[in-house]
């Protein structure tokens, strides 16, 4: 369903071709200070990119529409909205038959029948990433004032990767600073290229974010189901196109020996850490003190301009689609900053529920 | 905290070297057949292996204590506990100041203070995944009767990949016969090389365990948030050692383009299906009547023969941790059991959350 | 928090004096016909009258935002809106300092902080509960399609006391078309000169609703924790200035013998009944078949025109408060269409996880 | 389903004649001190006393299964286990077709089938509220640690109804003393008759158990629907037989004026308080410092030894039911227990949530 979250709780609710997207987020501590600029700043970011996306100028403006008064949170649910512009959704008709491979269109008309909005994808929309950013704003706020910053950035576009480590704070800065979310020039130029060369087949590439939480205290999540891994993969997997999600080495841990994957206790600065970091910052599904390492893998983005094979669920027969308009030739840099969203409304919930905001 | 799932809850309890460990499964439908020689099949495939793991006997005799009567659920909440044999547990208290490195120790001393039973690990100790593999053999029970299949085997062990794709029944039935829960008799070979190289090292080896689950109708999962791949996840990231889980594709699906990756629709025996399955039987948060693939990547088993670097919390100096006992140089074969008893909580889940099962 | 339910999940938000008040309503079917016209009507039922009410006229048109395309509902979530009018809130500032007694000032200061809205009462407010009076017409909906029928009336105002047991009938024509919601034309007569004798010494008076669910099948309620009871009562207590929920006998049953409190079952119309309802339709948590009686007491408007005793939070000492403007002498004639409202919801979430709707 | 709360989350399980009935604590602060001698004290209070009650002994000897480590919560599950004595199952049966009137044999039936453990009422027995009362004794432990204290007794029995107000430790201390829990010795020994007279005529009787706590602060309670009116109402309704929940003035309320139920403001010993309490300690869904005053209605017990009216579910036609053995005539006193038990649970939550607690 539409909610996520215990004592930070979050309800996403719209389409893309409705009224509007918007979300009401409950528990912000009252008297937090709600900034609409950054909220803007962020649903900015998480816009297509007027180089390497779709011309499709998206309007997002968030409208306060409760729980904020003198730009700080009441204590009562705070909800946002930001409307949609016109669009045209004839062209949508069409997927309720004969479903666009990759897509939600056959699960979705399968599972709420005919009265599923399919203009746009409807609630399968990558739009509902929107209020989601606009959301993890304010848990950003929240998380920052004991002292813990979320940064993520492009750390593959297709067949480009991005081995290296990056300073979080060039992370942040850098990152935010480009529009493919590179971490560095170097990256920036080859996954621009990538983006580029895809959308000049017609096609479209996948990528893997990454996501570094650092500041976070020791003993944040609360096994043995709620855990760190566990709520962050579930929200995680919320946003449309994610595969895969891992922490610290992750799927490289698999064929590693435990003397190489364990990482050694030491003193540094006179408190406890490890030397290295192979366990992501998470230990028993709890926070070690170590920054979080989050990975997320995306797939390529579904709506191609090439034709496909489908099947017409009127005919159930073999059948042939193409998707008109223009689409992001990849959706990773936009994606960024859901993930970070994601995170940070995630870190601020088990912040609350084990005792360490408010 | 310990329970998940919402319309099938699950409840578990207990300690590594307390009374015991066990569960409470609330919401089974009544008049559903138990049967405890099948629950106690589960949980001998669960325990260690005379050849390859450690030869630590658990004796996991499952006693049920509530909701079950002449074989039936009754509709009640169903109990189940598992006695622990007497241990040794003196050896673990130099743990408490003294964390190993890859465990909780730290962690849960950190958020529980000085009341945490450290005794093999206490709430955190793998012991805790016997009882979700007995409410796991329920809640096959309970998908079974609608068709659906969860068949898990060891993918990967340390450098050895399984790369070939195996009948769903070779998966069940040879998986089910050998120790090492390799699909193919050459894996067997390979893979128990691979963990006995390591145990003759003092050292361990992670690995992959992938789990299909057949015969799903399309339909299952409760986006936006509550989403096959998210409530998955949630519970896979709960057993212990897991970094990474992915679906279908997965990471891989990153490098590809998009006319690579979209799962074309074909008409198959009269329904919609797919004619690859790179999306991993799901596709907006919903299953899409393929087969769920899903891969989980396992560390290492953190306890090592080999003396380690860690630090003294009493002097806060570093300090050396030899960890005394036999222990599994690789869980993996362990932990297919348990991944299939989570996927198939899942499912159970979902599925009556979706209206398939009741 | 401001979300209730599990299949059917209502998030309600807004303060008396900002923006407005609305709510997201998750789970409704898709496909659902949704009326705004008898949302609207619903709405206007709740609205303050102008004979025995307060002359404030409050203009609740309610807004659709999300979840409902060409009047049916499309499986996402439903977003209602309502705007607030233009309201003059200086008058309310005294209120953060000087709690005015029976409100939810000093306590809602207390636990927000100065964060608080305090004008109109904020998140406290009887405003907050149009949304869910709008929410409720749509669990109606889903009900009525099952054949379950909810209808609340004035069962007492002050001292008028309504004894007499009516026709369902009577309750749902009559009742709705007479402003203090009274199932007779005697004690509509009667009730309003108690309101009006109340307004005119410039006090109050509270009252008790009553409302029956007629057509609810056998088995709805998910007990040990979950019952028919806890969970009506549950939202009912939520409703501002509710004081006391009864089901059936209620309190009288306190003073019962077995002999006489016992409903004996009998055979009507060829299935099971009971020959009398003093078990107000709940055996055990669930439903037995026999209409629903839930009765709810109300205490009077704390809102009074005369001087009242406080204090000075600033200094701490004895105070005095009048509150300016008009209010309602008596709100259980509102109050019906919110009971009614919150019965309904309940009885469509509970219907749902029971399997009885969808 | 079978658990309840949040932050402290209670699960029970069990039935009357199966192996015996238990909870799962989860949520209890790691180190709070666990007395079972104190757990052991409150269940003896619960049980059927020789004199009033029935003469079946049951021997509840609480058995901790996990979280528990010398005598202190380890920050794992707790589980406590009571075992059944062997019963007499057999009388039972015949309820399967002729449903005891008053009782949950007829929709138990309906919703779980013939899987229904009915054997002693099975999952809706009494004796489920035996787990529950053990679980309140640590909820209580929690929140007498912030000096809140609980105690209840029996206001009504039958017609005779306790209308004086007593002193906190008068219910505290004379009301533990005796069996039937009344506050005064006067009243003693008028209630006792009224049972006793009850039992003589082969009949059972209902009576009313106030609940007062004690020492709670200013801001327990989460509004708009996490009341804590509504979160104790909920568990309230839950305790088999409870008909009725009122706080303060309750149902007398609705008689009243506002100038007359309205609490006026004091200030006393330096602090905010009210100069009487019918609000019943709470405004807004949040608790306002004074102490909390519920009132719960039971009703008579359901098993009497005249014969009934019921229904032969086989053939549909009327039958008759003589119930056989012992059964308390009265079940008030016991439930004194089983609603402070409730209310401690409840508190206890509700001061985790809040951040009165940990």
């Amino acid at each position: 369903m539409n909610t996520i979250g215990v004592k930070l709780r979050l309800t996403i609710f719209g389409t893309s071709h409705g009224e509007g997207v918007g979300c009401v987020l409950d528990g912000a501590p009252p008297g937090l200070a709600i900034s609409l600029k950054d909220i803007q700043r962020e649903l900015d970011l998480r816009k297509p990119s007027v180089g390497i996306g779709t011309p499709r100028m998206e309007e997002d403006v968030v409208i306060p529409l409760s729980g904020v008064k003198d730009s700080r949170a009441t204590g009562g649910a705070i909800t946002l909205f930001i409307k949609n512009a016109d669009k045209d959704s004839d062209k949508y008709k069409e997927f309720a038959f004969k479903p666009r491979p990759g897509h939600a269109d056959l699960t979705a008309v399968m599972k709420y029948g005919d009265a599923h909005d399919i203009r746009g994808g409807g609630q399968f929309s990558g739009r509902m990433t929107a209020p989601i950013v606009a959301a993890g704003t304010i848990a950003r706020a929240m998380i920052s004032q004991i002292g813990v910053g979320v940064g993520g950035y492009s750390m593959a576009i297709g067949s480009v990767v991005d081995k290296e480590e990056h300073p979080f704070g060039d992370i942040v800065h850098f990152g935010r600073g480009n529009e493919v979310r590179a971490a560095s020039e170097d990256m920036e130029g080859r996954m621009r290229k990538e983006i580029l060369d895809a959308k000049a087949d017609g096609d479209s590439v996948g990528g893997i974010v990454r996501c570094i939480a650092t500041g976070l205290p020791i003993g944040v999540g609360e096994p043995f189901f709620d855990t760190l891994e566990g709520e962050l993969a579930k929200i995680l997997f919320a946003i449309p196109a994610v595969k895969g999600v891992e922490f610290g080495a992750g799927f490289r841990a698999a064929a590693m020996r435990g003397s190489q994957n364990n990482d050694p206790f030491v003193i540094s600065d006179g408190r406890v850490a490890t030397s290295k970091n192979d366990s992501g910052g998470m230990l028993g599904g709890i926070s070690d003190g170590m920054p979080l390492d989050i990975k997320v893998a995306f797939k390529p983005t579904a709506s191609i301009a090439m034709e496909q094979d489908t099947v017409d669920l009127r005919s159930m027969k073999p059948a042939r689609i193409k998707i008109e308009g223009r689409h992001d030739p990849c959706i990773v840099p936009r994606a960024v900053s859901v993930v970070e969203a994601a995170v940070a409304l995630t870190l601020a919930d088990l912040c609350m529920r084990g005792g360490f905001i408010d």
